[in-house]
């Protein structure tokens, strides 16, 4: 087992500042790059039906999965700051790419490979922007719960999407549920025997590989053993369906052909696999990060992606990201450094260069187990329960997410995920939690009323802590709490606010504050304010109140002291330590 | 001067409950219902030039402003908590209602009044519903500096629409600042010297009132001797805009005929006349209750106001709100409860029935000087000064609804504003503010290093403070923080989170502290978390995460306990009181 010496740190100084690979090169030694070219061997080699499988798909013809699995590799490989992360076509991206596409293409294969490429350019300049102005963490307004959701449903489409390629239907089962599932039921009395029964022996042959030689590269044993059995017993003249010809070579660069109005049009779904592909990529890097030691830059891996896509499109492929299936085995064959990258990329364009005349009888049902299979492990029961469990809001956030996008399709399901936790951390933040709080008797130590027995109160002082930050979304409503807790103790002389968990304050707060304490103070109750924050503190300095309630000696370091001072006697244990 | 003793409370048991008037009723004696009929009186006298201009302002006959000073006083004094907010036609919400209706009315004046009674309804509507939803919280998204950005920028356009008037063009200058502009500098060859005149000596009468005769309703004098002027010396005659027929009597209730299509355009507009007229009315009553310690229900108000809206939008006339400068006058003038609004609609209602024939000759130039010298009262110049130097995204806030509303218009200076600070609100809690810590010696007191001098600090604990709820937007910001924080003190065995100042947790949150325990548990540091609130703490529990923190004895009151554990030793004055 590795543990995390055995990881290089990348250097981040001098030129590798601008192609971060000179920052791995001088940490490379016999050992990294052993391990590299076993662990880059293993995912290249996973990595050719999954390019085949993922560009279908897609939508796209298989040549250009293999091409998104070559230059992207490398650019990836010179900018990125995992290693361990692989980076290539991964299914939820390519079935958002076939979502993206299919209303635009009008059925005309050059014009969506075109629709493709600048789809894979439009996410990587998306990508690079992003990184560039260090926007790293506004993706992150992209929560577990939603991408967990979407990703389920993401799964659930594309099970149902395949269900024709493994049956041998005549129907596409693509789309929102609804019209892919009556798409199917229409289609049935067209199933084909013998597409069914490759479909079952490729079935049989990966789940047995898993049992008894979990080692072996099962899609790729699957994919030659069939291809070949279809070779040889002539498949294709039985009514199952096969890849056909995959061009031999690489492409040259090439910017796409299309208008300025077709990448208008694209800019949403741009915008939707930006952010998903960036944040699964992302979280799969820091969690293999957190193993390996090895830091990841939010900023820097979204310029790493986004160039990678740039290429992609550049070289006739289909948008990338990273995958999560194919990190873990990279990781857990042994990867140290994006050099492993390079050797996937380069097993890759040989299968390109080379192997593509053999795949012509890869009959698609294969291809479509493939898939199925890799899907099948993206959802997450475990999470969704959890998430339920944990946290009601956050669960109906999942299930908002999941329902959407199986009911009306991937950029309307991200969007409504998106919407509705930033709805609901609008909602909370208009509602912070509050408390009344007594003292723990003989101590200077306060607690919430509401929560432990046995505290002491003072009917003439009221001690509240507030649980937010004090600004315009829910000044209003702490005031109203404040004038509440007054209005039900009639005796109150003097209100002590616990302003720790305050950890912010804008304008409205600091006029509430200022109007809640001539409010009070006209009726007699003074305000008092222990344990301000730094930053709250500055900006009520800023407003006035701060003078103000210094002048007045109602500013306190503690609650303690606070209410020793309206009580008019020194608190428990002394005055309290430090300077305001 | 009166005191808070002076006003009488709402009861709001029983039957109050439904019909707010009836808990003000029991509280009312002689000494406050003669307070109430002279305040009424007063405000009655204000009302009627203002209701006129305020009318001619929306674009609509003046007898429309006459109408919505009558009944929906009635209807706020049955409803409203306030008793001294001043409801009825007021200056911002009757520009914006010209500009909801200008592009829709196609010039008929017939459908003109349809659709300003329409717009009436649904803002009545939209209030209503907020109301009775107890949405009231929901609109304080309309925050200060928006509020007042965008009150000034439509002090700017209502005067800038007032100077044909003024000069007697023959132009419009409504709609935002570039068209008004340039259409009252197009026409201003076309200025009538009698008009100039009469709004000279209108201003000039105004001044000289306001300075030697503070008390004596100036703009009521102006109207009787200029009308008084114009018809004596036929002013009309003299190219001299008037007022012209005002029919008598009451209108009966009325649907206004108009489409579905016609209701659905006009609501984003409802939608920001019932935010702005919400907001500004319920801070004038809240500012004023504070004085006269009668507490007012945000829900309570919506519905008062609402209703007061509806029946304008039945009686023929226009949106209405809770006005500043008439409010601030029915409190001096010594208003106790919503009686003197029933006063108030008196005097306008006898107005409509008996008086409506002497005004044919008033000059329209003196509505609009009326309307120019109220709107340069609402122009805050010291609050926006103080914003700006208080905070400067605040004051960005202010200057983008400002200028938008000044280029674009009232409903896009609205969105802006409220888009603008929602950004905010959400860019800051993406980026929350942390502290490390060091010990006031020889206490147990911790303080923010960056703050205070002389604090001690152990090389093998660090002790940080997070500032902000720990949530999706804000997760992976938080540990990044912590993993630098780990990075610079190579030699750290522990980290203390003091959890103080974290006052709500999500999923994603609690996913971030487990991975974080996990991974520095993997480097030999202990993660400790000290003084967690109520609700942080349940929604660990339910995570998980909590159990295995409490198993390992790494759960602590506080701050001093948890660093002395760290240490290996009892905390400085013993162990900390209270269980967790």
């Amino acid at each position: 087992m590795s543990t995390v010496a055995d990881y290089p740190r990348q250097r981040r100084t001098g030129a590798a500042r601008f192609l971060p690979l000179l920052g791995w090169l001088p940490e490379s030694n016999r050992r990294t790059l052993r391990a590299d070219a076993v662990a880059g061997l293993t995912v290249g080699v996973m990595l050719i039906p999954q390019s085949l499988a993922y560009a279908t798909l897609a939508g796209l013809p298989p040549a250009a999965g293999l091409y998104a699995s070559i230059v992207p590799l490398v650019v990836y490989a010179l900018l990125g700051s995992s290693g361990t992360l692989a980076v290539g076509p991964v299914a939820v991206v390519s079935m958002m790419t076939a979502a993206a596409l299919a209303p635009l293409a009008d059925g005309d294969p050059t014009r969506y490979a075109a629709l493709a490429a600048l789809l894979a350019l439009l996410v990587g300049a998306i990508q690079v922007a992003m990184g560039v102005f260090r926007l790293g963490a506004a993706v992150t307004f992209l929560s577990h719960p939603v991408l967990t959701g979407f990703i389920t449903a993401s799964a659930v489409l594309i099970v149902v999407g395949q269900v024709p390629s493994l049956l041998g239907l005549d129907a596409s089962g693509s789309g929102p549920l609804p019209e892919a599932l009556s798409a199917v039921a229409g289609a049935l009395s067209t199933v084909s025997g013998p597409t069914v029964a490759v479909s079952a022996v490729a079935v049989a042959v990966l789940l047995v590989l898993k049992r008894v030689a979990p080692r072996v590269p099962g899609a790729l044993v699957v994919v030659v053993a069939l291809t070949a059995a279809s070779a040889a017993l002539g498949l294709d003249q039985r009514g199952v369906a096969v890849l056909g010809e995959v061009p031999t070579g690489l492409p040259a660069p090439a910017l796409p052909a299309v208008t300025l109005r077709e990448a208008a049009s694209l800019l949403p779904a741009a915008l939707a696999i930006a952010l998903v592909g960036y944040t699964e990529g992302v979280a799969v890097a820091k969690s293999l990060g957190s193993r390996s030691g090895q830091r990841v830059s939010p900023d820097g891996e979204l310029v790493a992606v986004g160039a990678a896509n740039a290429s992609a499109g550049l070289f006739g492929g289909l948008p990338v990201a990273g995958g999560f299936a194919r990190s873990a085995v990279s990781f857990s064959a042994g990867a140290r450094t994006p050099l492993s990258s390079l050797v996937s990329a380069a097993v890759v364009a040989l299968t390109a260069l080379v192997l593509t005349p053999l795949v012509t009888a890869l009959p698609m049902a294969v291809l479509a187990v493939t898939i199925v299979v890799a899907v099948a492990g993206l959802v997450d029961w475990r999470g969704m329960v959890s998430t339920w469990r944990t946290r009601r809001v956050d669960g109906l956030a999942l299930a908002v997410t999941l329902l959407t996008t199986l009911l009306l399709g991937v950029e309307a399901g991200i969007s409504a995920g998106v919407v509705f936790s930033l709805a609901v951390l609008l909602w909370r933040s208009s509602r912070p939690h509050t408390a009344e709080l007594g003292r723990v008797p003989g101590t200077g130590v306060f607690r919430n009323l509401a929560r432990y027995d046995g505290l002491e109160t003072d009917p003439e002082v009221a001690v509240v802590r507030v649980d937010a930050p004090m600004v315009f979304a829910n000044a209003e409503r702490v005031s109203d709490t404040l004038r509440d807790l007054v209005e039900r103790r009639p005796r109150t002389r003097a209100v002590v606010l616990d302003a720790s968990a305050i950890g912010d304050c804008d304008c409205d707060g600091a006029h509430a504050l200022g109007g809640l304490r001539r409010e009070l103070g006209e009726r007699g109750i003074t305000l008092r304010l222990a344990t301000v924050r730094g930053p709250v503190r500055d900006l009520l300095a800023r407003d006035g109140v701060w003078r103000e309630l210094v002048a007045a000696g109602h500013v306190h370091p503690d609650t303690a002291s606070a209410v020793a001072a309206a009580q008019g006697r020194a608190p428990v244990g002394g005055p309290a330590p430090g300077v305001l």
